[in-house]
């Protein structure tokens, strides 16, 4: 992992949640500018009100403005508790309404919400030969993760709240890991997803953020659009795989507690009549909800003509400026995260 | 408190040390620029990695790129249980190193750190004719704030942080608030030192950032410096003020948790001799560790000029191209800000 590859594609991943974008954890940065320019803004600071702040630009930017070079950064205390439960549920809402229970019960000690549905369980279980933990297959599947400075009170905690949420009916099954070889079971689950995918053929994978109350609509939506156009059967979802038709599969999981789904949909191969279904269908299903295309996977060499999608005309001429300011010979990263 | 100001000064005060700066939370916002173009970033989503981060550049600009008319932000649940304790400690050093006990034992519910010394403790006791919670007097105090979901467990944590550090002869005397009412009257023992040193006269104000090793030397070294030009009496420290001297107090408080430190010298009026002796001393002093002369009270009017102790030349140049590129007629508070 280069800290300065992720500091310039602005990674952010499951602890998103708990620590925030690295727009609020970068303290400082060193970056080499297309002309040569070394500009040393490394500060260590916490606090620093002196001018525009330089270094957010570079942040996320690809590598178009400049080459950070040097990196210094708020590091969070690693906590020494840490505890993991798998729940069961029936609808996205109750996914959601959970989610928004643990910010209050779990509050300072939640680390990570995250959740994927019945179908990725099925396909992630039987790809790593891994058994349900629990008794039953629920349509949706949340893992919830804390992190704390004393075992006892966040084991309490999070016991306590998973007794609250299967009481209220929100959760219908859960169980929590017991020691660390369970915690990384769990934690396959859903970060082996992607893997178990990848196995079937060609995915089509969109990483959106969509305000949380309408995150898992697009997948439904997306199944009826590929059957209604005779490329998907939507009752023929089994972990097998075995259909005629070109896509096998749609599969919706991720981040909920961030509002970034990951979309991504199992075809034989990449097919230009299942593209066109998809695309720009499923980018102006998220203009329509003020989502964004991307949520962390940055725009690179795909996406640079979809940016309108997420940002208006008037914020695209700001950032062409900005470019042609820093790069107005234009080779830093060429051909690439802007729009022609 | 206008949210659309806080923005534009990246306003950062006491529980900064928990929640992080604007940069972190601010998701959208909506800016008027200087042709009247309206900038629309005013997105509510958590994650969006589509292209350079315009809405950064606003926060902290102080109104000289564009007027900020709307704001989205990432608000964190408001925490049920609130504990505060006030230490009494020997050292600067043992300030720190409790901190950085409380940010390993206290970890996730530590939400301040404050700290101040016993010059300012005088004068605002006498002030808010107040008594000392602790019952001898220490050359330094300390308020540490916890904030979590639940009250016995932060309870028994901030009472065993306690404990650990008097044990350890880190903290000398240590008291818990036990209800509301004296949990507002610590607070006023450190937010009120502003009010009781404006009673007296003029009061210099530096607003720094230092690494926090180095962060109380100035302290004395300000009061070394006065002394021996004969414009202060290091011998006369009482809270009663009698001295002959035209500066009456030398006193510093502040955020030692993000390294900011309130430097405020007390005279009797403004004077030449004693501005010449401060400035550009202080800044010169806070450029060989580092630091920042202006922490979270920005640059307005008045630090134009002393943007260079802080920011090199490159990137002060920088700062004048993007002023240049949104407001190339400066009419965005003009003369403020950045250098001629």
């Amino acid at each position: 992992c280069h800290i300065g590859g992720n500091v310039s594609t602005n990674a952010g991943g499951i602890r998103y949640l708990r620590y925030g974008s690295l727009h609020g954890s970068v303290l400082g940065l060193e970056v080499v500018l297309p002309d040569g320019t070394i500009v040393n803004n490394l500060s260590t600071l916490r606090k620093d009100s002196t001018g525009y702040d330089i270094k957010q630009l570079f942040i996320g930017s690809e590598g178009t403005l400049g080459i950070v070079t040097g990196v210094s950064i708020l590091a969070a205390k690693r906590p020494s508790s840490v505890n993991v439960a798998v729940l069961g549920l029936e609808s996205y809402d109750d996914v959601r309404n959970t989610f928004k229970s643990s910010r209050g019960h779990l509050c300072e000690i939640l680390s990570a919400f995250e959740f994927w549905d019945a179908r990725c369980m099925e396909i992630v279980l039987n790809h790593f030969k891994m058994s349900n933990p629990l008794s039953e297959k629920y349509p949706f599947y949340a893992l919830v993760e804390t992190s704390g400075s004393n075992a006892e009170h966040d084991e309490t905690k999070l016991t306590s709240f998973l007794e609250l949420t299967m009481e209220e009916g929100l959760v219908k099954d859960g169980v929590l890991a017991q020691d660390k070889s369970q915690i990384a079971k769990m934690w396959t689950m859903r970060e082996g997803i992607p893997e178990s995918l990848a196995h079937f053929g060609a995915t089509y994978k969109y990483d959106i953020s969509i305000p949380i109350s309408k995150l898992y609509q697009i997948v439904p939506d997306i199944k009826n659009r590929l059957s209604e156009a005779g490329v998907y059967d939507n009752n023929s979802d089994s972990s097998s795989m075995e259909t005629d038709k070109v896509v096998k599969s749609v599969n919706g999981y991720g981040h909920i507690g961030d509002g970034n789904l990951h979309l991504n949909i199992v075809a034989d191969k990449f097919e230009e009549k299942v593209t066109n279904l998809l695309e720009p269908y499923i980018y102006e299903w998220v203009q329509n909800v003020s989502g964004s295309i991307s949520a962390e996977h940055g725009l690179g060499i795909m996406k640079p003509n979809d940016l309108k999608y997420t940002k208006g005309p008037e914020i695209i001429s700001i950032m062409k400026d900005m470019k042609h300011m820093f790069d107005p010979k234009g080779i830093m990263n060429p051909y690439k995260y802007l729009p022609a």
